[in-house]
């Protein structure tokens, strides 16, 4: 357990927006088969806008709520695996049009997992490093990286940014890093891919081919998530010191709003406002989807001081991260 | 600072290798020519081998090193650019190989600073995890990434791993991790760039083109590598509350060799066995060198215990990361 604050939040998602029926004219699929199966409506993709766009607009309205000077920014992190490029990474680039010249700068790559691996990594580096600042950013643009051409798998992503600005320093933490339940499945790895990049360098026989798309084995993935989400939850919140009772949010990664019910059932919970939902507007934003939800929930004054928050991702890897903050 | 152990370092490097001889068969250089400007020979390129294959080899010798379960390990990190696949995360490929089934696991994209950053990344997992156990890998496959048309990147890089198993049980901790200044310098980022997927979705013009190779300014990477890699040391050493002569080895990234004399001479040290070299047999391993240079220093009976290590990383963000170790 340690002392933060999450001084802000904020989300960043593009301007284009892409309903159900839109995707029903360039594929087999209908409105009312998406929405029973997801809970999907709409999702936007990035047309002008790129990954690194979308984190740096995040990354300047954190400051820009919070007054704090990019130069008093010590740590960026973005947890992505759809960045704009391998190197540099999307944090240094948003390091570098922040001007925060004094902050290291790092991707995470744990993907829809990574914002919860991202707040793990930075409570970390905060508990290492008093009175310090940081920014974490989960931000995706996975449009770029799907089969539209695979109608089972382009209907569920969508584009986004979200983040958070968190600092340790004494006069401004009054929040807790209560608990962090990080949890890796990677024999299970195969069930959700993306971005294979072939060998063709001269050494080889030059026969490899690239595969890019996200592929994914949809039954595997729900069973997986229904399964061992609601164990990490339990063992987050245990961790905690608390109950499942003194939970006021559970802020789901929002991969399906069948996963998020399924796990209020198998937390004995009813499905209410304390299970959020915004996978109608965006679809699966991956690593950003929780940041997102947060930020909104912020905005609309739900989320308030005190509030025991648990933020569960989970997803490629295979991976499940819950953590567990009091706001 | 903060208490630790490096239980045991590995290597991993593919089997085919390639000298300058050999690149001058497929492109207008020379032995002489990439010798002089670089002390690169030779290089290890994937041919059956991949990057996850490296990891997994690297870290399945550090269980057998120690005699460590898998089933004890916490942490897998893995810094990389060059990864198989953008998801799973090739630490989590590296999970699921070891069978090592309540370790967390994610990738690190600090490109050839990552090792450095990992460093610093896994001190303070262990700092807020106590009685905890990780492996920390570099590593890459920057063939399949490189335009091998272009022979003033070409002849730079080569593939491998190397790693490291730390814990901070307190029964093994007899080292310390001292000091890490790690910096960022983003808005340098565009003159060393890898790996840009274009965005092809329906939604925009489809006209983009994905530009997977390495690109470098090379002037301008060498020009910062000599300036801030001597500020990273001396103020990651000066942190430690130690001073030059108190180092005992300078491991600095293999990205060039005059740039690891430039750096001695601008630390007013002499170019000697204090600042090893190993880019003659290896070339560029980016995120790999310092981990594959550690473990061939360790294997030689070079590094002993009780010895200050400077591990300095610089490179794509663009990044500089200085960690000072007591072996």
């Amino acid at each position: 357990m340690s002392t933060f604050s999450i001084m802000a939040t904020a989300k960043a998602v593009p301007d284009r927006v892409v309903t159900n029926d839109d995707l029903a004219q360039i594929m087999d699929t209908s409105d009312e088969w998406i929405s029973r199966r997801t809970g999907i409506k709409r999702r936007h993709v990035v047309t002008d806008e790129t990954n690194t766009s979308l984190a740096t607009n995040v990354a300047k309205q954190l400051l820009a709520k919070t007054h704090v000077s990019p130069e008093a920014i010590d740590f960026i992190i973005v947890a992505t695996m759809s960045g704009d490029q391998l190197m540099p990474s999307t944090a240094a680039a948003v390091q570098g049009q922040l001007k925060a010249g004094h902050a290291l700068a790092f991707d995470i790559s744990a993907a829809c997992s990574g914002f919860s691996y991202g707040l793990d990594v930075m409570n970390a580096l905060l508990a290492t490093h008093p009175d310090s600042t940081g920014i974490l950013i989960g931000s995706e643009a996975l449009s770029k990286l799907i089969d539209w051409h695979d109608r089972t798998t382009a209907v569920l992503f969508g584009d986004g940014a979200g983040g958070l600005l968190v600092t340790n320093r004494s006069v401004d933490a009054q929040g807790q890093f209560l608990s962090g339940q990080l949890d890796t499945y990677g024999a299970d790895g195969d069930s959700l891919t993306m971005g294979k990049i072939a060998n063709r360098s001269p050494f080889t026989d030059g026969q490899a081919q690239s595969d890019l798309p996200l592929h994914m084995d949809g039954h595997r993935v729900f069973d997986f998530a229904i399964r061992r989400v609601p164990e990490s939850i339990q063992n987050a919140v245990a961790q905690a010191g608390l109950k499942l009772s003194d939970v006021d949010f559970f802020i789901l990664h929002q991969a399906n709003q069948r996963i998020v019910k399924s796990v209020a059932r198998k937390l004995k919970l009813p499905f209410d406002d304390r299970f959020p939902i915004n996978i109608d507007e965006y679809g699966n934003t991956s690593a950003a989807s929780e940041a997102i939800l947060l930020a909104e929930l912020v905005a609309a004054g739900k989320v308030k001081r005190g509030d025991i928050l648990v933020m569960a991702g989970f997803g490629g890897g295979l991976t499940t991260g819950t953590v567990v903050i009091k706001y």
